[in-house]
């Protein structure tokens, strides 16, 4: 059996466009499944098809629904995206707890699903009250009105992190490996040594600071095997000129 | 002094509608500086400006630039953003990883900018070696080609969340206070009394049962004491019919 994933609901969408571009967010972030609760115009014309991108069979397989009710009627857990603070007593999580949660309740195989409202409007009251929560995107309150596409990508987003590991930092080399310090301070010895060489070296305080600031520098930066080798065919090359 | 935030770098954008929605964008994310190289449309012609939604300032207000290694001239720490894995050595930084280290190096008065390449191509390998850093942006692998102003927007927002609070959730109310546990309790008992009234427990069992399910439905959802009144009234509506 395939796995659960939250399920993009698109209230009264207004334009195809915006519709073809949520099918490419949901792309993006992985979500297959889209309903539409009477969308204005046509969500498989050529319009919502040219902005989807090759998202279309997201267009193709969504599902139509007469009213929010039916959209959420076999839904295990719905939150609702509002930008408005709601006259209604209803918990509100941010984006990415929202995500999380309807990420173990996926794993428990519950059926999760984001209503989304008409592009100018929002949701209504009356579509709100029928879900667990809000969702609260974080961003700048002075100007946090987002197109449509984008609500359901900043959404999408959290949801696609809550289900990859993501390293924080790492380091793509060219397909050679990154040198051993042994290696790094043989290269700074073999710098010291040619420019001891040349006589370039005025009392022994000035050699013991260049021989630590050489050492600062190279260490620093993960050389590779082969980014050693281009450094050492500098210097040779600088020698023997 | 203001604060110092990471500046957003399109290099030779195509599009002025993906100009504008960029600074929308921005906008939303509070990120108020833009840098523009080679820009092919007019960035504050009509197109960009409509399509900016109010982020018109940020337009105006950009620099333009004639290229890329002017753009980053004055910038103490770049990175930019690629789909494609590059034929170079450099640290790949997840997009929540470089948000925290970009707001700690601007804090200590950095200056950092983010660079997106052209809509068709990307950044070629010449803009990426000015970077210190790639960012990825975790998405679906099998589609992650992302509109421009959406790669801003999701940049952004990560940008954004460092530097707000943010609570995983919070209960909004409608202007009541959440009642304490002794009003719910009292609740229970009152309803447990009517029915008792009504005669209705055929077996001391079955009302024990009753009582805890009544008393977990009620725990478990916050009421309001708004909400308790008008559970309140409907319970006396009921008896009096």
């Amino acid at each position: 059996m395939a796995n659960y994933l939250p399920i993009i609901i698109l209230v009264e969408p207004q334009l195809a466009e915006n519709v073809g571009m949520a099918a490419r967010a949901m792309m993006n972030c992985g979500l297959p499944d889209m309903r539409l609760v009477r969308p204005r115009e046509d969500h498989v014309g050529a319009k919502a098809i040219a902005a989807s991108s090759n998202a279309e069979e997201i267009l193709c397989q969504a599902t139509l629904f007469e009213t929010v009710e039916d959209a959420v009627a076999d839904l295990n857990f719905v939150v609702a995206t509002t930008a408005r603070h709601r006259d209604q007593t209803k918990p509100v999580l941010s984006a990415e707890f929202a995500a999380l949660k309807m990420n173990e309740l996926c794993k428990n195989k519950q059926k999760c699903g984001i209503l989304f409202g008409p592009e100018r409007t929002g949701l209504t009251n009356h579509d709100v009250c029928l879900a667990d929560a809000i969702i609260n995107i974080p961003l700048n309150p002075k100007h946090c009105s987002l197109n449509l596409s984008q609500a359901v990508l900043l959404v999408g987003y959290e949801i696609f992190k809550t289900q990859v590991q993501q390293q924080n930092e790492e380091l793509i080399t060219n397909h050679s490996t990154i040198t051993t310090r042994n290696k790094v301070i043989r290269f700074c010895e073999y710098i010291e040594e040619k420019m001891a060489d040349c006589g370039n070296f005025k009392t022994e305080e000035r050699r013991d600071k260049l021989v630590t600031n050489l050492r600062n520098i190279f260490m620093r930066n993960q050389l590779t095997e082969q980014e050693l080798n281009t450094l050492y065919g500098v210097i040779n090359h600088l020698i023997r000129r």
